[in-house]
């Protein structure tokens, strides 16, 4: 089976502390959903190439939460947040910190389109306090995980 | 027994979509804390003066949601949202929404700092994704909500 990789567009926002990330999957829009809500599918993308995700709790529920690991060797990188809302198909909302800075935090919209034919938009914006903590997530090199996830995201949906 | 009114500061940020309140109180820090996180107090003092709120649930942990109403007559002005994270004494980060607005969502962050001589600084930000969305906030009478709200908190903690 061939998979089409799409390219994961990245902007930082001009006027505001944001972060938009807008990419095409080559699947239906309830696939793409499901595949950011069940945990055990999560683990199957989320992350750079050559991690292991360990999920300690995942609920995407409206009012739920989550905790999760990725592990590169020796070193683990801690994530958590809560969902302030989850529209079945259509909208994930949350909150997410970095372990490694504690006081930084991002409020993050995850909105699914459906194109037809099978296809699906993705836009994720991820809003920061500042544009210095916003920079900093850009200077973090979060741009290679993030094509690297959704090419991984690409092979599980084909 | 007299109760100092101290002024609610509320400034709209220059630089990002970000409202800040800074306010005073005449008490130690845990008890403005619990506050915030017992429903029971909570609904003593939160919103304007006449209103009455029903909790329908509130959970202020991290990784907790709530949901309550303010009930004006027979208007009823619902609010939703998760709590990233609560770290005792000291801040409260959560999630905002008003079901009259279902898609602006609100990043919340309250500080406590003491002050010493049983006086608390509380600063309370509330970013949005957009200045648009921040200034409809403020247009929107809030901040006589919010001075109320404060000098009820004010009668609750003498």
């Amino acid at each position: 089976m061939t998979t089409t990789t799409y390219e994961t567009q990245i902007e930082a926002d001009a006027d505001v502390p944001l972060i938009r990330i807008t990419r095409e999957f080559d699947a239906p829009r309830s696939k793409v959903f499901r595949a950011h809500v069940d945990p055990e599918l999560v683990k199957q993308w989320l992350g750079p190439r050559g991690y292991e995700m360990r999920v300690l709790h995942f609920e995407c529920r409206t009012g739920g939460s989550y905790r999760y690991e990725h592990l590169d060797g020796d070193s683990t990188y801690g994530f958590y947040g809560s969902f302030h809302e989850v529209r079945p198909d259509e909208m994930i909302v949350q909150t997410f910190t970095y372990d490694g800075m504690p006081d930084g935090v991002a409020l993050e919209r995850l909105v699914l389109t459906d194109l037809g034919d099978g296809r699906t938009r993705l836009v994720v914006t991820s809003l920061c306090d500042s544009f210095a903590d916003r920079d900093a997530m850009i200077a973090s090199g979060m741009e290679d995980g993030i094509r690297q996830s959704y090419e991984r995201l690409d092979e599980l949906l084909a």
